[in-house]
């Protein structure tokens, strides 16, 4: 199977530390990854974990080497050019640098998933790139026009109709044709991770799903015809059901997936239930691209303190496309 | 201290039943609480359930007797004139016939909470009572202008800005006015429960509370303002939190209240975190009211099966209301 690349996010934040503790956690992850990244940044933090194996700068990926953490420099950079913690522009432009690297790379088919460690907006910005985040960027350098944002956990997982925009916005961009762009996603999505008979749920946007129209029409005129279509196609999908309770029916076992029509309306029950382990995925593109699902966390970066469980299970369920798609 | 009363809620559903089943499992609530409802339908279920207390039937409730059932038999109804399970407006007439009822000597002082079993809406607009629900009944027989539902758990509580509209509709009612009465009406609860420093969050509206302005501008130019208000005055409240966040923070332990703004965006989280045990009480009114936090389950209703652990909560609450207010 091909790499998986870790971009290790902006420099300043926890993204290099739990980069390097995943890699070294597992010796099938040692031998499986290649981190995209800055070496001068790695080598702080290997003095500062006593990380115990060696390094190996790559440029290309037929210089892999088992047992070593493997190393693309994309960018000369260290503590003496950026500080621990802080937002500037030249670790913003750094952790689009890595990205650009590793689509690239996994584009041109030389390596599998992309693991994306955690970015700062504003440093992003001030680095000369201007988009929301990640997902923006994936789509972009991929020519994606389909997307959509999967949390993805072992209980449950989410897609989103919507996910940055205001409350208002959401509300209009709940469509038919988007709604079933978003079920098709989601549905492809879980036959990719090797469940045969996927069962959705589509949730309403309005309280009770409108309760026939008294609170709101989208849930009959939008959701409900893009549910029929869907199972016109022969998906097993369920809906519009009442948004206070399909997230628990989903979290017993009643459904695999939950269409869900904005960005609080997936994430607060995923966060309630996979704090650690959630996964941030972005599903239509032509790559595989999973991230850990925090931020930065400029307050205990530089310390050591940083938990790695997030990148693991990202790693998981990166290796967990891969397989079934490669 | 006063009686507790129980209204049994739409006679063709579960509330006669979890009702008996309730008051009968504690010696306590036997002799602390009255049914208000029809004593034809709460024959069949002491036939049902094997129900051993002896009926009591007043009118005054200084005929209660303790070690019995009281029951005041607001209205002569029994299943030959309605059928279990089924929606009807003789039912949904009963049903607001109890309410009245009880809401009445509530607000006579005559008797203490009311405690209300599940109606049904549609049996209710069938019967000539045009209402939302519950709240909407309870806040126009006590003349009560400013009112909020909350969603009580010993774990943590909700109330909410809107409840019964649509989202868009809920997007224009997010006002400071309004997000500072609700921060008042939830505090002001704490308070009469006992927690003597209660410990308050409001959630924004938009994703990651509009990111300054991005995403929606209600965050900063309503719910910032109601904040400061309400700090002002000394009340200990953070935010505007981002939602996705904001209900995992207080599950564990750092509020002891969110403020939510919209139906869902309270009732997801509550749900997940407290499906049997979750209390729905309006604040606001001169008198205590909670309820059961789910319907009338006309697919299990007369079968003897329904659980009342909800209703046990319910009087739990009330009783924890009475206790600090009266």
């Amino acid at each position: 199977m091909k790499k998986t690349l870790i971009t290790m996010g902006d420099p300043a934040g926890v993204g290099p530390e739990i980069s390097l503790k995943a890699v070294e956690s597992d010796p099938k992850l040692l031998n499986s990854t290649v981190i995209v990244g800055s070496l001068g940044i790695l080598k702080y933090y290997k003095e500062l974990l006593k990380s115990p194996s060696p390094f190996n700068v790559i440029e290309n990926m037929a210089d892999f080497k088992e047992g070593h953490v493997n190393i693309i420099d994309v960018l000369d950079l260290d503590f003496d050019k950026i500080k621990i913690g802080e937002v500037s522009p030249i670790a913003g432009n750094a952790a689009y640098q890595y990205l650009e690297k590793a689509i690239g790379l996994s584009m041109a088919k030389e390596a599998g998933p992309v693991v994306t460690g955690p970015l700062n907006k504003e440093a992003l910005h001030l680095g000369g790139h201007n988009y929301d985040g990640h997902t923006e960027i994936f789509a972009t350098l991929t020519k994606t026009p389909k997307y959509t944002m999967m949390l993805w956990s072992e209980i449950m997982s989410v897609v989103h109709v919507s996910t940055h925009c205001s409350l208002r916005d959401a509300c209009d961009r709940v469509k038919k044709e988007r709604v079933l762009d978003v079920i098709h996603l989601g549905y492809q999505a879980l036959k990719n991770l090797g469940v045969e008979e996927p069962k959705l749920a589509v949730a309403g946007l309005n309280p009770h799903s409108g309760e026939n129209g008294i609170f709101g029409s989208e849930d009959i005129e939008e959701i409900t015809p893009a549910i029929e279509a869907a199972k016109a196609e022969g998906i097993n999908v369920e809906g519009p059901v009442p948004p206070d309770t399909v997230f628990l029916k989903a979290s017993k076992g009643k459904y695999d997936l939950v269409v869900a029509m904005y960005h609080d309306q997936g994430h607060i029950p995923m966060k309630m239930l996979a704090f650690d382990s959630g996964v941030n995925t972005t599903l239509g593109l032509p790559i595989i691209r999973t991230s850990v699902d925090h931020g930065t966390a400029f307050d205990i970066a530089g310390k050591g303190i940083a938990r790695e469980e997030s990148m693991l299970w990202a790693l998981k369920l990166g290796t967990r496309f891969a397989e079934h798609i490669e």
